[in-house]
């Protein structure tokens, strides 16, 4: 018998019909002998139509309220799964994250899990009892409703999984699985059965959505196993593990991951002393736009320049205040440019094995494709080109690094 | 200063411009000076699409689910409406009813309260916060989620002036007060400034809508004086207290309440024996019929017969227990009649006043209304006509009980 947490999003709980398709999931699992707690998100829509009353009232409504109001949404999803199950002949009881007792700090509309009470929960599971919860949502310390952000009930799912030391977790979405790459991209991506939470954490930091990245921090760091699955189709999915993959010959690279969410923004011709990378990206940060690629170089005439990518669309905000920065430093000059991606080759063999990045040069270069800047994590290498030659790019360097499912069948 | 609780009802936060409308209302109050705890229901159409919801996947469904789910109906209103009195610069605080802590049974869809935990609402309070609170709903002393039912949201605002020793529970609906018979009936019908609990339930308990029956009663135990007033309109209401009106002269009936919803049924020839009317009566009791106008005669011949009436929706069933019964009793016939109606007159002055029912029959004779059963308690008195003269009947009683609009003038 095993304990089992499973995840379901709003897309997979968006009808009634859907809500009583994964009734019978969780139902078939029951059956198995497993004991579950099911943690759910509000019905797809719902947690939108919410914000949008309040968005008739006020544009910056009061976070505290925002978070009695969206934590509804769940609330209505863990009753009609329950009544769902009770109609299948199972015993289950849902638990709002106050009923629960999901304890987080009081930072509303964004807050972080302190502390999961498992009492009630265990004594519900002993007594045969499948146990339905809100995601998305705790309470404080003084009792007020707490949301833990968009796509908060992946961490719920996971903290619950640690608080009651489950034996997997098993997040259902509206993908099978973790690919090498987007199918829609490249047509014979491959499902990729296990990949470990670092591998993971590189694939969804560079846009890979299926998770969030917070869940996955949290499943790493508590050590619960993570399973990705479809909610719409049968299918073992992806197992997301501390365990490297135990395939005698490592792959050298498990996944490619792409982003053309960016843009760079290029400082030149700034002073070559300490203090001018935090003048210049310090500004930038304290107005709340996140920096993701940074590269600095020193020329000749011992100037330096500083390249970094930010989200497009906090482009025009970047510009304008890199520009002021580039005043106050007597900068030579800055300019930006939108039309660019970011590739990521991302796997663990890499620590293992040199040339890696050799071969993924060679395989850019062989496609005529410039490479605009890089950089380097142990178990991840990152390039920035042109956007238009991003399709060109991810597929030649899923066949070189053979990733697609005829290669894998091969070997 | 003044503690007052106010209540607003699905219709007068029906949408956001109401909600909108509703907090310009309590700033008002609250600009007066006094200290505000405001009850609210689900906006109108909410509590019924959420059932809705429900009964897509069970006709049946599970009542302790069924509260999580209707529950949070309320909890969206609460939200909204801090975030709308927030705009207008009131401090403001929304409370769920388990966050309150409005303890109540565990008898999920239709609890009764037990105990206010009063402790919360009077820190809010002091610290010149408006608190807003959930209506309908509690929670047991498990923790699980309850609501009082429908309509409940009148009881909690009367609970909570109890618990918070209110000056004043103010009830806000879509009528500007109680009047002395249904304004859609008689046209100068006239609103009343003051009634007492005895009256208003009475008046209640034969069809005026108004007030739950429950939430009076409550008032009356606690001593809470209620005024019922408008929310779209200004006016003073209609005040409910213990104090019979101070006039020198009483007026003999305070209104004229009226109920078409009923169906008579009559046994006829059964034994004049104790017990035989708890033979009849109880098995109807017992299956859930609530019966209204009882009335047991005996014929010359020592034969007893019993009329009662209950709700039309009812009746089959009713005529099909009874038919079963007598046949236990030998008795002789039984039969049923759908078209009748029932008119009352409710009065504190009757206690004081010989004369007043003969003066009720008198005029029903005038107009040629024949009386089929008659019952009556210290301050009402109650008639069963055929149906078709209910308009007249309400109209000669008005008119001869001097009730209408002009008369209140010329005394």
């Amino acid at each position: 018998m095993s304990l089992i947490v499973q995840k379901y999003g709003g897309t997979s709980v968006g009808t009634v019909e859907r809500i009583e398709a994964v009734a019978k999931k969780v139902a078939a699992s029951y059956q198995e002998g497993n004991q579950l707690v099911v943690a759910v998100s509000a019905m797809s829509g719902e947690t939108n139509r919410l914000i949008g009353l309040a968005n008739e009232i006020s544009s910056d409504a009061n976070l505290r309220e925002m978070d009695v109001l969206v934590s509804t949404g769940e609330q209505v999803t863990i009753a009609l799964l329950c009544m769902a199950l009770q109609k299948l002949g199972i015993d289950a009881l849902s638990y709002t994250g106050s009923q629960v007792r999901i304890l987080t700090d009081n930072a509303h509309g964004k807050a972080r899990i302190r502390e999961i009470d498992n009492h009630r929960l265990q004594g519900a599971l002993k007594a045969g009892k499948v146990v339905v919860v809100a995601g998305f949502q705790g309470v404080d310390e003084e009792g007020n409703i707490t949301t833990l952000g968009r796509g908060g009930s992946d961490t719920t799912a996971v903290a619950l999984a640690a608080a009651l030391k489950a034996d997997e977790c098993q997040i259902y979405t509206d993908v099978d699985g973790v690919y090498t790459t987007d199918p829609r991209l490249v047509s014979d991506a491959r499902r990729l059965d296990k990949i470990t939470f670092e591998e993971m954490l590189e694939m969804a930091s560079q846009g890979s959505k299926i998770l969030q990245i917070r869940s996955v921090e949290f499943a790493g760091k508590y050590s619960v196993p993570l399973r990705v699955l479809s909610s719409f189709e049968e299918g073992p999915g992806t197992l997301i593990s501390l365990e490297e993959d135990d395939q005698m010959e490592k792959p050298l690279v498990s996944g490619i991951a792409f982003n053309r969410d960016e843009a760079k923004l290029t400082i030149r011709g700034i002073p070559d002393q300490p203090g001018v990378a935090y003048k210049v990206l310090g500004a930038i940060s304290e107005a709340n736009i996140e920096i993701d690629v940074i590269v600095q170089n020193v020329a000749k005439d011992n100037s330096a320049s500083i390249t970094f990518t930010v989200n497009k669309t906090d482009l025009s905000q970047a510009e304008e205040l890199l520009g002021e920065i580039a005043k106050d430093l007597g900068a030579l000059e800055v300019d930006s440019d939108k039309r660019i991606a970011k590739v990521s080759i991302v796997g663990v063999g890499m620590r293992s094995h040199a040339g890696v990045a050799a071969k993924m040069f060679e395989a850019l270069s062989d496609e005529g494709i410039n490479i605009q800047l890089i950089t380097t994590s142990e178990i991840k290498i990152t390039v920035v080109i042109e956007e238009r030659y991003l399709e060109l790019a991810v597929r030649a360097l899923h066949s070189v690094f053979e990733l697609s499912a005829s290669d894998s069948e091969s070997t």
